[in-house]
C-alpha cells in the first residue's frame, strides 16, 4: 500500500519521459529549470492572495485555496524531480525535524 | 499505520494549542494569517534560490534544496490549519487530478 | 521637464481608461487586483531568477534582468494606481527615509 | 536638479562602502547576492499582502503598502548595485518600452 504523494511522483517520473507534446510534465522538465521555478513562485503567489481570499470568503474560497496549494506542491515536486530528489528526501527532513518516525516507518509500511 | 504528513499535521495541531512562548507553530497562528503567508512566501523565495544553486552545485546545495523545500511544506501546512483545512484536502486534490486513489486508499490503509 | 516615472504614470493613466481590448493595461484594471498581483508576484519571480543568471552570466543576462525589473516595477506602479496611489507616494516615502528632498524638490523642479 | 532616485542611488552607492556594522546596505553587500534577493523576495510577498488588506482597508493600509512597495523598490536598487546595474537602466527600459524620451531628456536636464 503506497501513499498519495509517493504514487504522484511514479506517475510525474512516468510522465517526464513522455513526448513534450503530449505531456505538461515533460514539457515543463524540456523547457528546463527556470520555467519550472517561475511556476513555482507563480503558484506561491496564487497561493497567498487564494488565502487572504478564503480567511474573508466561503466554501468556493476555500476550494480555490486547496487547488492553489495543490498547484504548489506539484510543481515543488517536478522541481524536485528535475533537480533528482524526490518528497521522501522532503518528508525524511521534516520527520527528522520533528521527531517523527520516517524511513523507517515507510520500510516497515512496504512490508 | 499513519504516514509522515499524517503524524506531522497531528504534531502541529497539537502545538497549536501551546503557549506561544514555548512554541514556534501556536507564535505563528497567534501572530495571524499575514505572518503566517509571510512565512510561505519567504520560504518561496529561498526555495527558489536554493534550486538554482542546486543546479550548479553539490551534495550541500541539494541538502539546502531539500531543506528549503521542507520549510515551504510546513509553512503551508500551517497556513492550511490555520483557515481549518489540512494536508489531505490537498493530497485528496493531487489524487483527484492524477487518478490516484485517495481517500479510500486512506480508509483501506487505516484498516 | 518631468522625469520618466512621471511620464509613465500620466500614460498609464490614460490606458487605465481604453478598452480593455486595446490596451494591456486597461485589460488588467478590469480584471481586478487578484490579477494584478498575480503579476506583480510573477514578475518578482522572473527578476530573482534573472538576477541569479546575471550573477553567472554576461551582458544578455544582464539585460535580462533589466528587462524583468522594468516588469516588476511596471506591475507596481499599475498595482498603485488600481488603489488610487501612485509613484510619487513611494519616492516621497523613500526621500524621507533618506533624507533626500522629495516633495519640495519636486515642487521646486515644476516652476 | 536631479531626482529622488537619482539622489537615493547616490545614497546607496556611498553606503555601499561604509563598514558593515555601520550601514544596512552595506552590510546586505557583503551578505552576498541571495541574502539581497531574499529580501526583495520578501518585500514582494508583503507587498501582495499590503494590497489585499489595502484594497479592504482604510489610510492605515494604504499607507503600509506605500511603505512596502518603497521596501520593494529599495531592496531592487540594491540589487541592481550589486550587480553594477542602476536605476537608469531599468528606466530607459521603460522609457523605451512606452515610446517616452529617456536619456535624451535626462541629458537636457542635467545642462
Amino acid at each position: 500500500m503506497r501513499d498519495i504523494l509517493d504514487q504522484l511522483f511514479e506517475v510525474l517520473e512516468q510522465r517526464r519521459t513522455a513526448e513534450p507534446a503530449d505531456s505538461y510534465v515533460s514539457a515543463l522538465h524540456h523547457k528546463g529549470l527556470n520555467k519550472i521555478l517561475e511556476k513555482v513562485g507563480e503558484e506561491a503567489t496564487e497561493t497567498l492572495l487564494a488565502a487572504k481570499d478564503a480567511e474573508a470568503g466561503g466554501e468556493a474560497e476555500r476550494k480555490a485555496l486547496v487547488a492553489e496549494t495543490a498547484d504548489l506542491w506539484f510543481h515543488s515536486l517536478v522541481m524536485l524531480s528535475h533537480l533528482g530528489l524526490d518528497h521522501q528526501d522532503v518528508l525524511d527532513e521534516l520527520a527528522r525535524r520533528f521527531g517523527i518516525s520516517g524511513h523507517e516507518e515507510k520500510a516497515a509500511r512496504s512490508k
